[in-house]
């Protein structure tokens, strides 16, 4: 039964209804629970609202800069209480898959270009990360210094507000001259919103090594399928009774049709009705302006 | 009259008929006048003879790193004389273009994610150039002071040895929201020889910007067009009396066919004789084994 076009809710008794439909609800973050470092109105009462009703709630992110410990923080600081447990980042999802799908070798180190997010979620699952240090200046004399370490079993690359030469050069020659290093990279969003304005996303970045070292890499983060698989796995989701919520057609929507999952585009972030509506996009099973408006349902 | 094969020059008599039938070298350096910082045995000797014989050497290089004036200095290190008259690189190139083909408003700035080379070259023509301070760590919270500087009129990208995710975050910025805002890139090089391995060249750092804004940039150097042109008309070259000499067949030789030149490889950097003779190449007019072995001219 496959909608031809996505279903607005904006009455109590749609909101009723979705909410029956669902046991799990997979939400991103930004753009739908908050706009940078802004709370989007009555979030934190629908979420309630859901939570005594029993369902699960999982916020999936693509962010990997922080790791699930520094979000538990975020939510709680926005008001919000939620469990590291409940939080699925793409620098999560790449430790669990190193560790748990590609069987890491405990031997090796991942070299990460990308915030201490990842490295934290990678040390916290036993692998240790290194490339932190390597924020040095660099010169066309010194450069052959940086050569190929048979320790590095893998190149792990997210945004990274601290990138430098240095790291990228050490990162292109390990996946050049090591013959299995892994290429993972946490998402490739090509752009990253930061209040105003839209910045170069770690997809962006990643296109560094992608274009020197002729290399793609395995993308872990949304709307690629080892995120899905990760997420299904972890939670033990019933597809049928999940909805993906989110603010971007072309990632969080497609994310969860590619999952086979329902899901509810909100108009909070980067989407309009119109992109919602267009024949031209992903289509939703639902859209609504806000998941703040869930909170009617409130007690 | 085009060759279907290079010709091979081995012999006192190839050597002095390919002399005679040029006014003009022009000499792609690293590879080829030099490896790192190795001169190419014979070299200073060979070029030597080409003066002594009126030859008029003109040494073209992607290489924005260095200024000319820096360049002069590494040629003196390595024993060989040259004037800035006679370097001809793509941060040199990009600033005359600026001036001289763009028109560049004097009243703006240059944004360069790029080395000191690019900095000199600019300021030498007039044009202010600012982002080598842009070295501060960032985060998503200070993200938002990046903001685009409506007195940026170009974004000029070329290698940088301390590329910052605050210079591309301005960039990017610049060159999305500063309607008028030129994006030239020095050279689009995949990667770059130092030492013993290759690293990114500055055609990778490239990609970040050209994948987050989805923009082309004009790119000046070999086998681009545009440096051709600004060589020709610099030196009021004729091409019938000039040889391009290098010692890669998909940029320098590329380049030199383009610019209808003829071309020498030679085999002291990354052509090898089976990459030369290959079908599947561009065809260098002659080859030899190195530029130095052209000193057995010399009185």
């Amino acid at each position: 039964m496959e909608a031809t076009a996505p279903m607005r809710l904006s009455t109590r008794g749609d909101y009723e209804s979705f909410v029956d439909r669902f046991d799990t609800f997979l939400f991103d973050c930004d753009g739908v629970i908050w706009n940078g470092t802004t709370l989007v109105d009555n979030v934190p009462a629908a979420l309630d609202m859901l939570r005594r009703r029993g369902k699960r709630l999982v916020f999936v992110t693509n962010n990997s800069a922080k790791s699930r410990r520094d979000y538990v923080a975020k939510f709680a600081r926005l008001g919000i209480q939620a469990s590291a447990e409940e939080i699925f980042s793409s620098a999560y999802a790449t430790a669990v898959y190193l560790r748990d799908v590609a069987k890491f070798d405990a031997g090796k180190k991942a070299y990460v270009v990308g915030g201490s997010g990842i490295r934290q979620e990678l040390e916290d699952v036993g692998i240790a990360a290194i490339g932190h240090e390597d924020t040095d200046s660099v010169s066309l004399e010194t450069l052959q210094d940086v050569v190929p370490n048979p320790n590095v079993g893998a190149v792990v690359c997210g945004i990274d507000y601290d990138i430098s030469y240095r790291k990228l050069a050490n990162a292109h020659v390990n996946l050049v001259h090591n013959g299995d290093c892994l290429f993972i990279a946490t998402n490739d969003d090509r752009t990253l919103p930061g209040g105003k304005h839209m910045y170069p996303g770690a997809g962006s970045l990643l296109s560094v090594l992608t274009h020197s070292t002729q290399r793609a890499p395995l993308v872990m983060g949304k709307p690629n399928a080892p995120m899905m698989e990760c997420v299904i796995q972890r939670f033990r989701l019933d597809p049928a009774r999940t909805c993906m919520v989110g603010d971007r057609l072309d990632t969080d929507i497609l994310f969860g049709i590619s999952g086979g999952l329902s899901t509810l585009c909100v108009l909070t972030g980067v989407a309009d009705e119109a992109s919602v509506l267009s024949p031209d996009t992903p289509c939703a099973t639902y859209y609504m302006s806000s998941v703040g408006d869930l909170s009617a349902l409130a007690p």
